[in-house]
């Protein structure tokens, strides 16, 4: 089963996006053909403003991705503008895609609305979901691993699949499907969405001392004064983090402490600090050991496999676009 | 001075076509550095539900071009669907073309209600000057021949330039210049715009037996009935055509003539045959010495040396855009 998912190159990843995302990669490599690449064109589309060195950001990103448990050799790790098939694919699939299915796209709407402080009424932008398309299509992914609100965006990927097998009479693409991925979100160090924008994230590259400094000063229960006075974990940051990445039986007996006073907010946040530590430190070991020509090599042969692939299926689509001859 | 200049691959060309761009097309490659391309993905963006052979028809048309007087040895004629770094360059653009620019385009306004009968309310008939822009700019053209009514979309290409230049803080591009062709409009026979859909063309490729049946038929003066009946040239169509091809003195006396009576719409139609086959003659001939394996040759030729340039330009902007690194 082939799995192609993307990631955009803006900046250094924090725990939020290994929950979310990377480890359940790393888990899928184990069991699926996974396409993972590095989606620059589409960090265009909202950051074009942002003066970013999106080539020094895609291997950077390629390398936390190893750091973090992604194994060249068993998923093939491409970026996404390397690949002149994916523009290629766009121009096509855009020349199909009606325009109410892109206006109409509710996450467009959202994101519109969400991201006032940048000017993305763009053509770019608007046809996004036409270059992730392409994204998938190029190389016959069976399933596609989204959260719940991408699904709209897979959905016009394949209305655009069948609309091209209609038009053409062909059948060069493989409808993709979704694998909704049961991920825990880790909310920020004060409680809106981890991100490096609201300055509330803990990054995969952070040393201990970070981690800890950071831990220190998050927000817990705001009705627990005094150490001994009962908590409740349910209102407590820290508690969500506990659920998300110490064991079962720890935590377990982390709520129970706190309920009954028994456990102080800084000794819960040392368990918490270990917790963290479990995750980052085999992944700092792992980044010591990587440097840029070596992610630079991991890059180049990903994207000579995946041009190869991109090259076969972007033939076949031609064929049935250009010379209304079908190679399904 | 470098032109860059393109036509669309729908069918075969008719006389409109010769004087309204190729014959331009055949004088300038004197005087400039000339890139004259097959717009196959251009030609998509209104035809992709018509089931056309783009690959044949660009053959096609590129043998009507050198059977016209376009010589490969001056100019560099290729296939736009060959060269992938317009996809390349056209996804960057879009990702920095407001939607209000496309939007607001007259032409796209006015294509839209002519068009009805075709579905081109998509993605890409949209944002085709976003990629006729990469067609231009791919190549530093100076000067491009356009139309009154492609005024708009040339500004847009200008436009896209100075918010790239603004964006990524680097000159990479020229701003090309219109060069406004006054051509001759030749009326297809039945008065209306000469096209394939009105079945009112001559084509370049008519046998002399085709043009005069066509002319034969062709509508005259309706107030003259009798032969000696003096004419108005004025409401004539075949008129129309002799001022656009026959030679001034002899225009001056058909206008006499025809005013006086002296000449009758069958002796006026057959010098038009004439002055038409002066034009189709030469091309008739240089066509039959033409062969497909010839003109995919000259494609190829032509495709070779558009992609070096184009690759040229294309690092350029790439640099700019993913390492903000300038070379302009």
């Amino acid at each position: 089963m082939r799995i192609v998912s993307g990631m955009r190159p803006t900046g250094k990843l924090h725990l939020g996006h290994y929950l979310g995302v990377l480890k359940n990669w790393v888990a899928l490599q184990e069991s699926h053909d996974c396409h993972f690449f590095v989606a620059d064109w589409h960090a265009l589309s909202t950051s074009y403003e942002d003066k970013l060195n999106l080539k020094e950001l895609g291997r950077d990103l390629v390398k936390e991705w190893i750091a973090a448990g992604i194994d060249p050799a068993k998923s093939t790790l491409f970026v996404q503008s390397a690949i002149k098939e994916h523009a290629e694919l766009y121009v096509l699939l855009n020349m199909i895609t009606p325009l109410g299915w892109l206006e109409r796209n509710p996450t467009y709407k959202d994101q519109l609305s969400q991201m006032e402080h940048k000017d993305i009424h763009t053509a770019g932008f608007l046809t996004y979901p036409v270059l992730q398309a392409a994204d998938i299509l190029l190389y016959g992914a069976d399933m596609v691993p989204i959260g719940e609100d991408q699904k709209p965006h897979l959905e016009i990927t394949r209305e655009i699949v069948r609309r091209f097998h209609h038009l053409f009479a062909c059948e060069v693409f493989k409808e993709p499907k979704e694998m909704l991925t049961e991920t825990s979100r880790l909310p920020g160090l004060d409680g809106r969405k981890m991100s490096k924008s609201y300055n509330n994230a803990i990054y995969l590259s952070d040393t201990p001392e970070e981690v800890w400094e950071k831990l220190r000063r998050a927000k817990t229960d705001p009705q627990r004064v005094r150490r001994n006075d009962p908590g409740d974990p349910d209102v407590c940051l820290v508690f969500d983090y506990h659920k998300a990445l110490t064991e079962d039986a720890v935590v377990q007996k982390i709520d129970a402490d706190c309920r009954a006073g028994t456990i102080g907010c800084v000794d819960c946040k040392k368990i918490c600090a270990q917790s963290i530590e479990k995750v980052l430190e085999p992944i700092r070991e792992r980044r010591a050991k990587l440097d840029d020509a070596t992610i630079d090599e991991v890059i180049q042969k990903g994207n000579e496999a995946a041009h190869a692939e991109a090259a076969r299926t972007m033939e076949r689509a031609n064929d049935a676009v250009f010379e209304i001859s079908c190679h399904p």
